[in-house]
């Protein structure tokens, strides 16, 4: 692992999702840039004195040097973005496959960089778009591509928060202040943040590729440096069309990120707040309500979820499932076998590069005085 | 009553309205341009034969005749979009106060001339606009303007429909049929119709005013005449943005028109589907739900609340509530008094100047490839 | 109108309810026991100064002087429930119909004598049971009676107030005070105000007559003379059993009351709060959410309802449903047909009469030692 | 571990709730009494070969005899409620911890000697009663402790299952075989399974103690061998009173377990199906959300909350919670610190002692025809 030391938050996440299935093991990290600080980390974690290295290049070059049998397969980058790209192309290079935070990378650029590296090496990219880990997610997406409610035709994605409804980077609030500053963060706040995660779950559960946006990008909170708000009108390849809104300035707001998609003959309604939960719509019949766990749900479904119907899933399951699934993948191919689609049902380096374009056409757009930007990669 | 003979169903909306809290009787009608029809119908409603005319210009010729003991005060219109303008003037101009349904208009120019009329004559009008007419609506605004989430940020409003999922029009469906028909309603087909009302709940809820709007306006099903679907980005004078969606095409969707509004503070949250419930929010305390009847709401909330806390008002009520609030108005100056602020909180000129000023201008934004269209009225 | 008058609350549900249909005209009213105030309260609510009479007594007396076309044809007594029984009586034995606030009478003996006085005279009497008024409660009960869910097993159903938390009835509360007063109502408080609420709905959606009962009935809040709360284990004839919940000090609550019932391979749950969906729950696929106004909808549940789906129906057209389909009765009746099963679906002497044998049951019940008492009448 | 081999269903959850927060190692198992099954999960699990034991005696036998470094210090008993009592006893008998599924064992004497073993060795067991591990249902317990609704006066528990509503055990279904099996679930079924989980649910968010009870105990399914429903009327030391629902009949139910406790002057409800919300409802203002992860939440819900508010924590959280906090009193034992009041917060031998007696005496009470039957111990 890289990054996630002490008083790190996405850190400790990364490190429960990787436990619950019980398909990692922590062997290394380098859990601060600091060489006291992560090797303090290194010992409240468990780890051998000598593998909490002083910096990713060391452990890079440390851990490659290991028999395959010791050494650590899957390196977990959590840093902040301006740390993603460096260490991610370092471990690709030296036969490491890669977990890594989203967003990918700080530019488009590094993000196909990152993809050509891996295409090459064949070492793998897995990116952390948490939402799309969740059963009723991929039941949504299933019911989709089913033509369960027909061609698609209207796509609303919201991701409201309201943590950053006040300038919470004067103050010591270290969460805040790497993610609104550009030379951490990259050109964008809130959507990158958050408005990739919008647009991975619209993509993902619709099967569509946006094709033009017009955006409204804001920087609210007086003083801030980067965004933290907009909303953008979409237009998807194929003739759909939709509305991504993704806020840190909905005072109140938790993270009650939501997807509704409506086709020829129904709808589908998913929230976070209710994750456990699928709401289908028709025309002519009742609406349903399909639960996690139903004895109904689509095999994705059933296989990314651990427990009864009614006995709840959470966030860190979708996690989890994202974690699992990729160390299936890894498992399989080390194994000579081909990954089951089950497997492969993780976010990767495509997601990873379409994200990044979503950050640079959403922000240029945000500039623009022309209504429609198509979206280029 | 101009409209709603037998088989509409605006016209039966409004008559309960109207009966709910016994201020209005329905004395006479042309509801029908049938001559036949209007008297069929005026048996059915028990009017007196002679008060149930062929044409509204027979209604108003003749009623006018009448002495003031006797002749209808109060002209409610309720015909296609295309029969309101020439109705409501006769009618202003006649000694009438009017009650029409919204778009107040087939055109922005009809709209400012109804508002001269009226306040030439001094004959009010008032406009249903139902959704305002809801006591947590009422408690939102009053909330709002007491400034318990600080200065408003973000609105976001949405008013999804799925019932035009299919050319319903090519069918017999008399609803679908007149307002997809430009020649009876106008402009704008979802926008005039739903699209309205969202407006209208958000200037209404905020206060404030759209000032710029960028609209992405669609015709979703094949053959159909009027947009069908519509998204809006706003931004208001003072600095808010928001977005307005409303569509007919979201499948399985009935009516659940809804309004979040963020200020520095806190945030609130209401929908039709729980209508008698507003979510508070706050950043720093646990969110409330208000409800209405409940000892603790304002004045106006109050005023238009009729059961107690948990036996649940409806549409109907809030229609009602129109209605009513329209006639103390009018009740209280006829007896030379000032009308209360409770009086006077029904929809009338102004929104339906606003509302028509909402057609053009989104209409206009929808057809430019400029990215935002000042709001001009 | 008996009872009723300036300050009364159920009076001004019932004046609603009776005009939302345009069924009834208000001709005359004993709106009070004072011949003033009930002079006064005709005067405010348009009658004739003749008809606002100084007693029932004098009601009746006079009212059926009069022709058949003059003369009150229903009379509403909508008094505390000591004074249900001798104006009910002298109203059926006088040739009126007669519409009764719940419960019936104060004695079971009284109930009975009622239903005698009814068969006899062909004069009908109307129970203002108002939630079984509701569209989903009667789709509820027609997916049970056509077997959709199996044969019923368990019915749970729940009424839970908190407006009794305190000692009300040593305030000016007026409402408080009668009921918690053993000579205006009887011997039950909670039990009769609200528990034979959810003892109809129970009969009424089930189709199944309560066999058994346990009862567990308390007075919570010191110095109250009537039961404010109880609980009560249910069987039914047939095998299946239940538990009815009623609570006056529930504190925060408003109005919930609820209802489940599951069979052999379904559920269904319903509770006012969201009073226009029905929850039905399958064991095998997704769970469903029928709605008011659905196309799928039973024909009763269409007959009740005024507004297409996702225009919230409430309380008052609730009980409106009820005021309309006795009057719809009355009328089929004076017209020599025979009422239409539509028509006949409102509350009336067999519930009446159940109501009061549940009262006098539970309360025998909530005294005994032995666990089962049987339900007798 | 002993139980919990391939196929069984409580031990994979077991397990994953102790990796989520890493107190715990998996070192040794009898995971099934076949030995080659048992090895089979071994290996499986990763275990050294060598500690894959053939039964839980050679467990802890083998197990005892090894340093304490290496050996298990803590025994997971995940087996069917026939085989809690001979491994736990001995288990503490013998120097180990034990976390035991619930309900603790077999007969109210049994549980009553674990208790006695536990005293005298000074070796702790842990009951796995989940859902008091969630955050909301804690912060309920808190609120009540704080006298925030002022002195408990009423009590409703439900624990709604549907999975029995047919005779599941004649299938191949092996949850469904043993839990209504009498030999290995004993004298109670559905009150056993999940009546217990209601009741400890209702005790810990009270405080109070159940004093007397009189219950209704149905074997709904023909041919099922023991209760698969249940509803009890309870009184509680002090004067409370309540009810406790618990059915595996409610056809098309998951498992929503629910209480709602309402004292002088508030109430509050919490449900599983929406876990991270606890509605705290007033007399005399707007009822509240109150939500897990929340800045404004307690001491103890704050400590068993891993992710920030609306990131929701599921099932397995929860039940982490327990595992974890068991861990934190283990090792603050052995460090020689006293535990604090969090780390105590997880159920153990007092609440299985009277969840034992729940059960002798909910049976007892449904067999009796006297209403009420002391709660003994």
């Amino acid at each position: 692992m890289i990054g996630g030391g002490q008083g790190a938050f996405i850190g400790a996440v990364h490190r429960i999702a990787s436990r619950i299935d019980d398909e990692y093991e922590l062997v290394c990290g380098a859990f601060s840039s600091n060489a006291e600080r992560s090797k303090a980390s290194g010992i409240v974690l468990g780890i051998d004195e000598g593998r909490a290295y002083a910096s990713y290049i060391e452990l890079i070059e440390k851990e490659s040097k290991l028999t395959a049998h010791e050494r650590a397969q899957v390196i977990s980058i959590v840093t902040p973005n301006h740390v993603h790209f460096e260490p991610a192309k370092l471990a690709l290079e030296n036969g490491f496959h890669v977990i890594l935070d989203k967003p990918m990378t700080l530019t488009l650029e590094e993000a196909k960089e990152l993809k050509e590296i891996s295409d090459r090496t064949g070492n793998l990219l897995c990116l952390t778009h948490t939402y799309t880990g969740y059963p009723m997610v991929k039941q949504a997406r299933d019911l989709i591509a089913a033509n369960h409610i027909g061609k698609v035709r209207k796509v609303y994605a919201k991701y409201p928060q309201g943590w950053l409804s006040s300038l919470a980077e004067a103050t010591d609030n270290k969460q805040a202040s790497w993610r609104t500053d550009p030379s951490q963060s990259g050109i964008a706040g809130a959507m990158g943040d958050i408005g990739t995660h919008a647009f991975n779950l619209i993509e993902y559960v619709t099967g569509l590729s946006v094709s033009h946006l017009c955006a409204d990008i804001n920087v609210v909170v007086p003083g801030r440096r980067l965004d933290d708000d907009g909303a953008v009108l979409l237009r998807f390849d194929g003739g759909a069309s939709g509305v991504l809104v993704a806020t840190q300035v909905a005072a109140g707001a938790e993270n009650n990120v939501q997807i509704g998609v409506y086709g020829e003959t129904g709808g589908i309604e998913w929230q976070q707040d209710d994750l456990n939960s699928l709401i289908v719509r028709y025309t002519d019949k009742p609406a349903e309500i399909w639960r996690t766990g139903g004895g109904y749900t689509s095999t994705a479904a059933m296989f990314n979820t651990r427990t009864p119907a009614g006995h709840p899933e959470g966030y860190l399951e979708a996690f989890a499932n994202i974690y699992r699934n990729f160390a299936l993948t890894i498992k399989a191919i080390g194994n000579g076998e081909q990954p089951s689609a089950q497997m492969l049902d993780y976010p990767g380096l495509n997601e990873g590069v379409r994200g990044m374009a979503f950050i640079e056409n959403v922000i240029a757009s945000g500039k623009s005085e022309q209504k429609w930007t198509p979206f280029t990669i």
